[in-house]
């Protein structure tokens, strides 16, 4: 199973590709989608879109596994940030029906056990889970790469999370 | 001129096409895009885009006028209507490149010559620019209009509000 993990952005969009076969993890790419801030909402906009449907034509990925959005942590950009989710959202959709949604939360309990780990802890976990020899940059990409692996660890048959 | 103005919403988006020829204004359409909250996200975010799209091909608006979102004016269900509004513009944007964006403060303005003036007072001057019989209904179909209207009593050469 193919699985694209999203970390949402406006000015930078997290990507993560994985493969886990019967529990066999493997890094297949990853990488940030960027947008200039001198370019206008819209443009910003379409430039995502048009990234994301570069990633499904050359991956096909099966699922894809976004980081849900919570707007005390986020005030300030929250309302940019979660028109971009909008757009990764709808652009995902119309390539790929299983689409879910997990919160910081879920992320760390999956990758390190514990709801509250810090960071750092999530990014070694990552690495060692799909045997990197260094922590995946930017931080965007890594994060990604953790919203995919939450996917593959949480029993997704459950559909709990599915958006 | 034809041009399209949006009141972004998630569950409720309001539309209304006007033609602006030489000062001359007169309503084309108005109505909502509602989406059941039975929905999933995604299959929202579809509908949306897909009654755009059908919005764009029976009018062939060469406008679009969207209005701004201000978190503290809709805290609760922010997230929820930036995603909408993301994929609204991303929609338009990919049809007409002429997006513009009013703050309610502008369009109240434009309308009645009063910054705080009362829904009301807004809806009336709707009825009256337009020449209609009554207030258009629902709410956000009048309001819909009623930046569709800003759009056309603005100097929009100005390009300010061009986003």
């Amino acid at each position: 199973m193919r699985i694209l993990g999203i970390d949402p952005g406006y000015g930078i969009v997290g990507f993560g590709i994985i493969d886990n076969n019967l529990g066999e993890i493997n890094v297949v790419d990853y990488g940030v989608i960027e947008t200039d801030k001198s370019l206008s909402l819209p443009e910003r906009l379409n430039i995502i879109e048009k990234a994301l449907i570069e990633i499904f034509e050359t991956y096909s990925p099966q699922v894809v596994a976004v980081e849900e959005l919570f707007y005390f942590k986020n005030q300030k950009t929250i309302i940019q940030v979660a028109e971009a989710r909008g757009v990764i959202i709808q652009t995902c959709y119309s390539r790929c029906k299983n689409i879910f949604e997990y919160t910081p939360l879920q992320i760390k309990q999956a990758l390190t056990g514990v709801g509250r780990a810090e960071k750092a802890q999530v990014q070694f976990m990552t690495k060692t889970i799909l045997n990197l020899s260094s922590i995946p940059k930017p931080d965007d990409a890594a994060d990604a790469l953790a919203v995919a692996i939450c996917h593959s660890q949480i029993n997704s048959a459950l559909n709990e999370n599915r958006i």
